[in-house]
């Protein structure tokens, strides 16, 4: 009975949908089955618990995330070059911005891992799985920098991302400058260490 | 009668407190006033709103945050040089991990004021200040860089702590190998923009 994957992810998204609107203390399976329209109970079957709840949301923001099939045809026909991976950075970063309401959930349920050590385990577990694609995905694309570099660039792209959708610092820069001096000052030119 | 500054910074360290251990939404003027074990409506005077409040725990982790006077004028004795910027930026980074509960509230407190315009206002006001402090000092040192990079140091070690002090990505790097590698790559070697 458990098994219906549209209904998990129609019950992911009213999850994070309560938790854009209320933070992660205001995440019940309650105000889930609310916000999705569904009769109470549903929620608890999908997320037998609230970690494994917070630790859904966590997956289904990456699933959410997905490059667009068409955007990475495009660049896939393009020649490897440093150009090319910022054209596919500023993308990444254009489509993040699209998306306020999931990046400050996940940054949400990052504090919230912080705090509950078993949500903490699901969430890392998430995670690390994104990083290391994203390394083998650079490794693949054969252009410089290793695992250190694209560790270098997430850090930076998660402060820029917590510049745009939370309370801002003020600097007056253009993001595709700072995408573009983030891409070739941390990853360029830098052979894989 | 209000106007005792010490009374102010104890009721902002209790709420700062309340925030670490509940989130902005656990955080009311009765659970700093009882956290602070001082008699009901003490932080109602103190902060009339509760924009008010939340923007009082952003101004006091910033001062709390202030650099140690004898490691300023440590560093201030040495020659400026890149190296010395590392190492100012290493200590940085040892503070800021060092309380965790400091930096993971001024996280809650960004995306709170991105939910709350008046929070929101407030809190702006804080951290432009101290963006424009760090971009004066930088440029009374005489090192490379300007605003521009100053700011890419900004969002890069913003994101480098999040991962140390909320849920990480799991990269296997050394903290102070990245410190050095934002040091050098952005801000050395560049001129000021």
């Amino acid at each position: 009975m458990v098994s219906n994957p549209q209904r998990r992810e129609q019950l992911a998204d009213a999850g994070l949908r309560v938790l854009a609107r209320s933070g992660a203390r205001g995440l019940t399976h309650r105000a889930v089955d609310q916000a999705a329209g569904v009769p109470a109970g549903t929620a608890s079957n999908y997320f037998r618990s609230r970690d494994a709840l917070l630790g859904g949301l966590g997956e289904r923001i990456f699933q959410r995330l997905t490059p667009d099939p068409d955007v990475l045809n495009e660049l896939g026909a393009r020649e490897p070059s440093m150009e090319l991976f910022v054209d596919y950075i500023r993308d990444l970063v254009r489509r993040l911005s699209g998306a306020p309401d999931l990046i400050r959930a996940l940054i949400e349920l990052r504090l919230e891992g912080a705090r509950r050590p078993q949500l903490g385990d699901i969430l890392s577990a998430t995670l690390h799985r994104g990083f290391r694609n994203d390394v083998l995905f650079h490794e693949a694309s054969g252009l410089a920098g290793g695992a250190f570099e694209i560790a270098l660039l997430h850090y930076a792209l998660d402060g820029l991302m917590l510049d745009l959708l939370t309370t801002s610092i003020g600097a007056e820069v253009d993001v595709d400058d700072v995408v573009r001096a983030f891409v070739t000052r941390l990853v360029a030119s830098h052979d894989a260490t």
